[in-house]
Parts: C-alpha cells; structure tokens; sequence
C-alpha cells in the first residue's frame, strides 16, 4: 500500500535539543495544535532524557546574556513509540554543536526507515544530512548558515533559492519562519488544501505560498 | 523622564497560562531569543504556580484527541521581579475562562503600573481589557474571537481592521502571527528599525510592515 493510499497521519513528533530554536518548533506545531481541536491526532516530544530542553545552548560561552525557554520532554529516544508517524527535526544554534546533535544523528537513522514523513526546519536539515538520510534528495536549509548546513551533507542535492522543499517523504524548510510555511504545505498535501486554508486564517498568517520564492537566498 | 530619553529596554517577561497559544508566545520569543545574543537581556516566565504549564487546557472537554507541549516557568506572579519593563500577555483558548484568567487580571492591575510597556497578541487583549487598563485606549485583538473579545472591554476603543495598534506604552495585536510583526514593530520602536530588519532577516520572516493592513478583518 502506497502512502497516497493510507489515511492521513495522526502521530506525530518532534525532536528537541539544547539551543533548538523556538519557533522552528513552535512554528509548525501550533498550527499542528490547532488542528488537534478538531483532528484527534497523538504527539510526542522527544529528547536525549526527559528533563526540560532549553532553546539556550548548554554553553552560552560569548553569549551570557541569552535568554530562552524551556520545554517539557514526553519521550527519551530510547522510548519514542514505534508507530511514529511524522518527525519534525528543528535547526537552532545547539544543532552546530556534534556532542548535541550525536545521540539525534543515531536516532534517525534507527527511526527513519518506521516513519512516513520526515519534515525539517532551518539547520534541522543539517542534523539529518548528517546522518546520510538526505544523500542523494533535494533539500534546502537556513540561508545564514547555509555554507555550513551544505557542508553537513556533500551528497545532498542542496537547493539554495527555496521556501522548502520536498523529496519523497523528506521535507525540508529554509530558516526559523518558514516552518510555517512548511507545515502548511505539508497538511494542505496530507489533509487537503482547504484544512491548510482554514488553519492559516485561525492563525491569520499569512502564507508564503509558492516553495520556489525566497527572498532570503 | 519621558520613556524616549530611557535606554531600550532589558528586562522582559511573558504571561503563561493553561491554553495558551504557542505561536502567541514563540513568535515574539523568537525574535527576543535571536536579539538577547547581541543585546543581553533578562527574562521571566509567569505563571499561577512554578509547575510546566501546557497550551492544552485544563479541561479539554470535547477535544480529548488535542495535542500541547508544556513550558516551566521561572516566577510566579507572586514572585515577579518589581523592575520588570515590558511584558507580553498571549492569548489562546484559556483566556476564554475566567477562573484561568483572575489571576493575570490581578497580576496585571498590580504590576501595569511600574511597566514601561505591555504587549498582547490575539486574545491577550481580552484578558488585559478585562483588568480595565485598556479603557478609553485603541487596541485590537483575534479576528476569530473578535465579538467576545471586544465585549471583555465595552470602554476600549476596538480596531477591527489592524495587524497591531499601539496606544502609548500598550501595544495590541491580532490574532496569532501577527505578534511576529508586533515584536519585529516594537524592537524597530526601541532599538531602531535596522535591528528590527537584521532579526527578521535571521529568522527568514517576510515582515508584514503596514499595521493598517489587515486581510483577516
């Protein structure tokens, strides 16, 4: 059975790490959250151990006066249910950091052959480029630390002028905000266009619609 | 000593409560994270208690299949630091009860007037006009919700069609997104537009600059 033949995806994920930035997560699970209100869907939040994740990196080091939030893990790697569905993998400054990012490399590549859907955001795609799962796709990734990101993956197609993009089941967004536009583009493909629509207008963003206009590159 | 003759501001705190909207929150932050690398800054996280609070609500009730992610805290309003400046009050669906929302009312009527500045998104507007200080003062809120937020506040002076309005030191917004173009507004404000550009361009964010513009109305 192809994945056009399934239902639409109800479990869904998210990875998170020391110094993930806030709104490559946030981004796209509001719009998730919202949809839930109507579309029971199942959410883990996953991490290396349950304590509370920080967008500030462990660290700081030049920069003492950072300040962040700190997020409530559900899940560790080791206890991710297996039926996972869809993972998303946000960039962030603790994503240039390998001890960071080690222990995530290792889970996707264990978890990715499981799951339907792989959706990126900003330097998320470098996180995953590292652990081979992009050689060979297209994908983009954030424009400020583009050279680095590219670097993470030499085999990866890299598209540079892209909103995102999206490889068979490997989406993969440019910087911080167009996660949103990301996640939209990814329920008006799984759920329908007009979902997408509605869920746009609650949140009345205002789409970035077309996943080969960017401004930034 | 007019606020224009101060510094920028430095200490900033954000109002949590159970069915808070995470972009409400996340979007701001974001773009405050991003600055605080250049620009130290300090920053509180308020709730009732020091417990994670999620974007769920307490009682789902007929949306048992929705999904949230938790935040901890660092104050309680009974613990907030008296030099605060500027505080951002979210919406979401738990500003729609009032036992959720008596707390931040008094929290708000306490601490209002040693703030230099007071930002809501979407529905927070409601919850701060439910304290009185947005009467006789412009100020808009969520589209959605726009009918029962207007009525928190029969004195307030309702700007349907807005991105954000700014009436003095309090600065509203719309629903949702459009706090991101109210912070990148208020840090253009108080640190000049130049800062502003470089963070939403760090962020990948297509600003939607005119606050009179407003497809949502």
């Amino acid at each position: 059975m192809s994945d056009q033949d399934k239902k639409p995806p109800t479990k869904f994920g998210v990875v998170l790490f020391p110094g993930f930035q806030a709104l490559d997560v946030f981004g796209p699970l509001d719009a998730l959250n919202n949809m839930s209100r109507t579309r029971p869907l199942e959410f883990v939040i996953l991490a290396a151990t349950l304590d509370p994740v920080s967008t500030k990196v462990d660290n700081p080091g030049d920069n003492p006066g950072q300040i962040g939030q700190s997020v409530v893990p559900t899940h560790t790697f080791d206890t991710c249910p297996e039926d996972l569905e869809v993972l998303l993998v946000p960039g962030g400054f603790g994503a240039r950091d390998p001890a960071t990012t080690a222990p995530i490399v290792e889970f996707l590549k264990r978890i990715f052959p499981k799951l339907r859907h792989l959706l990126t955001v900003c330097t998320g795609s470098a996180i995953v480029a590292q652990s081979g799962l992009l050689d060979g796709r297209r994908a983009t990734s954030n424009k400020r630390r583009w050279e680095w990101a590219a670097s993470q993956g030499p085999a990866v197609h890299w598209v540079r002028e892209a909103r995102w993009v999206v490889d068979g089941n490997i989406w993969t967004s440019s910087g911080v905000s167009a996660g949103i536009d990301l996640i939209f583009a990814f329920i008006a493909d799984q759920y329908g266009e007009e979902t997408a629509k509605q869920l746009a207008d609650i949140a009345e963003y205002v789409r970035n619609p077309d996943s080969s206009v960017d401004s930034f590159a």
